[in-house]
């Protein structure tokens, strides 16, 4: 049961954004420059950041919800999804990517354990000011939403299929669409 | 030195944020909302809530600045500050606002590690959903941003006359009007 009287039936990281949207504006935009916008990085790769970060963060809902984003945008592969989640130094993923997650994973403990070998390693890799920038604060702000889903004891379907559908949907239609909706239906 | 190239002479946060202000823009608006709209905490306590949780992370830029901030909101009581920091449960504060920052300090490890217990605490001190949800909001999103802060590994000034300044101003004009600041000035 979540800590706060939030909206019946509406799952994560929504109930919380219903209760405070003058709170959820700013953040879903922020979500949606950093993990949908213009970029280098294609949106499946931003997205399995977000997930790796949320899997060592142990926040059920932000993991499995942009993991079957981040399988979306890569063809439905949910078995890499695991993979980088479970061990990503052995996943079928660019070594730009996975320098790229050692930083976030630094970054998920804490931003001073990030050195400037694990920035040079990236950059060996090909990655740029903008990318390097990116991978932190994409890990800084799960490191936020993971706080802010489990903080409140928010829901978490345990139905693998809500997350594929509602996955279709955020990829279709992004994450300010989240901060309009006004319907409490659980898609 | 930074990890990566940001502009030379800007301290903290302020550097990433001339970087890439698409994101910078809506980061500044949530804690706008957060640390200053209208609200039953004051802006001394919902700053000290920030300075606690950026102690707890050992980021020295954020939990300097935010603990100026909340000392010129609360009459210039610089030891207060650093009393709430250094022990929150003895200091010289409301039992709400240290049940408060009890339910951040829980936060700041994991989203996960906060308990009824902590949050019936809270209510029996008279706290409302809405100054737990922004207790727990505030403390994720400051979690979010010392490691944006240390991740990149900003530069932090150790003249204490700088905070004070800065602070001043950032009381005086908000958060938001670092997104517009144009100047490449420290102030």
């Amino acid at each position: 049961m979540p800590h706060i009287a939030l909206p019946n039936g509406v799952p994560g990281i929504r109930g919380p954004m219903m209760f405070r949207p003058e709170t959820a504006r700013p953040m879903n935009e922020l979500v949606d420059v950093l993990l949908r916008g213009p970029h280098t990085l294609s949106p499946g790769e931003r997205e399995l950041i977000g997930a790796y970060v949320s899997a060592r963060n142990d926040c059920v809902y932000c993991h499995t919800i942009h993991g079957a984003v981040a399988a979306h945008h890569l063809g439905g592969n949910e078995d890499l999804v695991l993979s980088v989640k479970r061990d990503f130094e052995h996943a079928g993923i660019s070594e730009k990517l996975k320098s790229l997650l050692a930083i976030a994973g630094k970054v998920q403990q804490s931003g001073r354990e990030v050195t400037p070998e694990d920035v040079e390693r990236a950059r060996q890799q090909g990655a740029t000011d903008l990318e390097i920038h990116d991978t932190v604060l994409i890990a800084a702000v799960f490191c936020m939403c993971n706080r802010y889903v489990d903080g409140l004891a928010t829901w978490a379907p345990e139905d693998p299929d809500f997350y594929r559908q509602r996955a279709a949907r955020l990829a279709a239609e992004g994450y300010t669409a989240i901060t309009f909706s006004t319907s409490a239906s659980t898609m």
